[in-house]
């Protein structure tokens, strides 16, 4: 069986695992305050090109938007997104379980665009009602998006542009920023969000990490408190080692860089394989998600000997899937797609 | 200035101050255990066509809304409502705030179709990765709506029996419910809404009382503690008998049904005082609040002799401000209006 | 039956229903913006002598209690309490409701003590491990306590002391405060507490209105954007003239002190008929509750002729019970007990 | 320096090292399906005795609380818990974040008493006022305690019996079971644990794993839809192997216990250290938690050679400070620490 369902079936890259091996036996301070966390708080740091930003480790991206979004809000505020943003789908009401509303905004392919925003917060400002109405306190993007799509620089420009000219923060969720930054169609580096988002998370659990993420508030001061807020939530690591070390690992040498781009390169490759037996593209994207149409027959050929994950319906007959490359994807596995490709 | 802006901007009806005179001096229990409460239950029932119906009294329709949709949720529920329903536009984010979600679903001029409903609700149970999504768990619609539309009998009969084909109870908001009922252009009555839906509440601050709604739970058990859960929301009147005494007298003579009346036949008087006036209108509905569509240089001087709401730009020239009637309007009001309609 | 269970069995004092009566046909704009709400807060900022103190009104006391503990205190921060603290056990856990903890400290007869609390804070302040605690944000202090009891003025001035040394704001709430004010063994008058507290409510829905406190900011600003924090919470009343009006009618011609009065008078001469009849109290307050020691079947005898409220057990035969005056008990209702109380 | 000052300083055992390496490149899915998971949590039944039990793994102590306690109370309900509880004392708020007060009971050395309890509960339900107040609707218990204590059998039974008694569930905070199990002083098993409990908890992070708590429900269901309770509560780990082949390793041959007794053969030579260098105990315990009491003096002497906990001032001269063993410690710690009692 091959398994390109997700880019989280796999484990860590082996960089991690050897460090955790030879750091094991150390006696270190808990909480994300041993000297492994502080030198990956640096490294990260250096490579977003933001000396003073602040950053802080979580286990995963759910909680980690819910932590960042929840601490950011004021009482009446909530937290703007497309449509299709994963903490407006996927996340189970973890941000409404803290009390705020989600704010849908239409998006096209899971981005936002500026205009919508601009429109939408002109309109809220005019509102003589607002004050009876959930205020917009941050606009949520995430890159790549849930559909595997990437704004340009100048399409982030702008949307920043806009929450900077109504004084509301920028949140940017890399859950899978390793690919998006990889990307061969992308103009955004990592300093370009440091610098365009007001704070952003690096995602570790699908670009190499066995769990974690970075968060980087690069245009904002963290909130106060914030370690009371993480352990509120119930999201603070007793041995923050854990993830700081991860990270450690991650930004040194390029190695978070270097795992993205495997996955793009692997993610190329499957397309090429999917352009070369016909199968049609619902979408096709420039990051490590491939979304493919297939009739429910091929569908269910194809689940014998792959693993992949159902999108939608898209009508009677068809449906959509997603394939994902990771940094773990083995050139052998996508030859075995393009065996298993045979309908 | 002739005050058109709203359907509470009135006291109360002289049936409910008299009775509350002649009550004052009663030493009642608290907490809406009084006899006048307990006798409202009673006729309210009656009204309802439903001996078996549970009543509760509450303050306000944003409280009303939020205690019982978070106190009929279960923890991975949200609640189902058109984008445009007043929970999830004008009460400030009160449901998430009790942290469950609210799932938009399109709706036309306020009202949610059931075809729109059934396609989401079988799209939603048929995703394999429901477990990670906000489950629907009650459908919320309001009756009139913010629109000062009105279902008719066989449109809520079609969503009552989605909601019953999925056993997700059906939650009906009558802030205005005596004008829907009292529509010259409904085929809904009170004992049609007390079958159709499971949880409905009969609105009493627009309605001719000083404060408070009556919760029905017609179709389902009102949830176990639900004294417990008022408290907990800061939601009990020491003094229940305010609201519970409103309500007796409402639903005496059928005065609820006459005040409502009136409201519409003031309505149907400023329609054609609008229409004799060549004033367009945005949206002409059958109950108690019109949107007409105004230049802007017409709005200024309107707003010189009447009060109006506010309601959307519509284009650069041209502003949408609502009207409402209510009981407690008269025909000299209406007579300043149509002077004031000169432009 | 005589009725002495509550001060809260009674309409409201003859002077608002006459005010409710004149006002009723008048068109008022909604949310508390109409004249007799504004009229209301001047005429409370000049009975507190804090000319710069916001005002705003609610419906009732664990409303207002968690509204404003919830909307002042910061994510990290808790409440502070005596045990007996009517937040801490009649609320039905409103406070934590709104995700924050309420921090116990022992009280003595319901009564906070600034040594308690120093001590408290100094040990706080000193434990590395805070930062995974909650925080104290706020003092609660009741004026009267549940026990009926009051602070003098020397004991307020120490607790706000300590509150201001650690900036840390006192809430005290007042839901009894005419009592308090009016009691014959106070040196606290309505100044000092708006000079002592930060932020108190005055209550109405005991001191003679139908629903109703108003919250004074005296010390510290209300939170921005409070009215939204009132609608978030369910709490934001339409017609706000109802609770502004009262108020505006208990601040004339000091009728909200002399209602307070009478209550004191009345209790005055309740517990000179418990003396006289040998009624041993379990504790003499200087307000309008009274608690008394019975014997079980003194218990069933009384409860024949007067209500009262079950306080708790004192030992197997023994039992504790509260009877409470208030501005509307009578003359005659004092004789009925007095007849009652021979066992 | 000797590191003393918890028992989470340290990495993993080995054998969960060499496991993660061996099974790192295998393809697994996500959110606890993988095959270690469900094999641990046979083995986990297996060593409780009870073959019915649903275990579920998270990720550390504090979430494991929150979302356990938050998904079992129902809306009126609280959780009762000495007032040293952990989640009343160092868990930063995270029960009440999720809306529910705790319900403080005294305890003696971290221990609640099955008589207190009981006390309580009777006096609760026969208060005719308990509609206001939080109903107490699970009772938490940690083993060993915050204070390193442990329950006797006989005691664990009595407040088992009690709570069956009134129908509440039998929580139990295991983060150090593995020391409770293995002490040379207990008569209780971790079969009578899972017998005499409802529900309880593992605990890996303290106990050999680099993090992970695994959730056993022994006497009740668990809640429908708990991976949407614990999605919504951000605890939701994608990797979910990272914690299954953790309690995989650990309940294979005994490792769990194993790694319990070395903690616990530590502990017992730490304290012969400490009585042959006449250390007064401010607290012996029968687990790996020693507490001990220094003048200040002392104290700084002992800050430069070995980490410790600071506890509480004992008085103005003296403090006592916390000495914990672990799975990790080694005899050359304990020798330093020997060296270092030199005053």
């Amino acid at each position: 069986m091959v398994s390109l369902e997700c880019d989280y079936n796999n484990g860590a890259c082996d960089q991690i695992l050897q460090r955790l091996l030879e750091t094991n036996r150390e006696r270190l301070p808990g909480y994300g305050t041993d000297k492994y966390s502080l030198a990956a708080k640096e490294k990260i740091r250096s490579a977003c090109g933001c000396k003073d930003a602040e950053v802080e480790f979580l286990a995963g991206g759910t909680q980690t938007n819910a932590v960042v979004i929840s601490s950011l809000l004021r009482d009446h505020e909530g937290a703007v997104s497309a449509t299709t943003g994963h903490i407006n789908q996927h996340e189970a009401g973890s941000v409404e379980y803290t009390g705020h509303k989600i704010l849908e905004l239409p998006g096209i392919h899971g981005k936002l665009s500026a205009d919508v925003l601009r429109d939408y917060l002109l309109q809220f400002h005019s509102d003589p009602n607002r004050e009876h109405m959930v205020w917009p306190g941050l606009v949520y993007v995430s890159h790549p998006t849930e559909y595997g799509t990437l704004y340009t620089k100048s399409e982030l420009s702008s949307i920043s542009a806009v929450c900077k000219g109504y004084g509301i923060p920028l949140y940017l969720d890399g859950a899978r920023l390793g690919y998006g930054l990889m990307s061969r169609d992308t103009d955004l580096a990592l300093q370009d969000i440091a610098s365009l988002c007001d704070v952003f998370y690096i995602g570790g659990t699908k670009v190499g990490a066995l769990c974690g993420e970075a968060v980087v508030f690069s245009g904002i001061r963290k909130p106060m408190h914030f370690t009371n807020a993480v352990k509120k939530r119930g999201a603070l690591l007793a041995k923050g080692r854990l993830v700081g070390l991860q990270f450690d690992t991650l930004f040194t040498d390029d190695l978070y860089f270097r795992l993205g781009e495997h996955g793009i390169r692997m993610a190329e490759r499957m397309k090429n394989i999917l352009r070369d037996r016909k199968i049609p593209f619902f979408l096709e994207t420039p990051t490590n998600q491939q979304f493919i149409l297939l009739e429910d027959g091929q569908l269910a050929t194809l689940s014998e000997q792959v693993s992949f994950s159902y999108w939608e319906k898209a009508d009677e007959e068809h449906t959509v899937i997603r394939l994902a490359t990771s940094w773990a994807t083995t050139e052998d596995e996508l030859e075995a797609l393009r065996k298993a490709l045979v309908f």
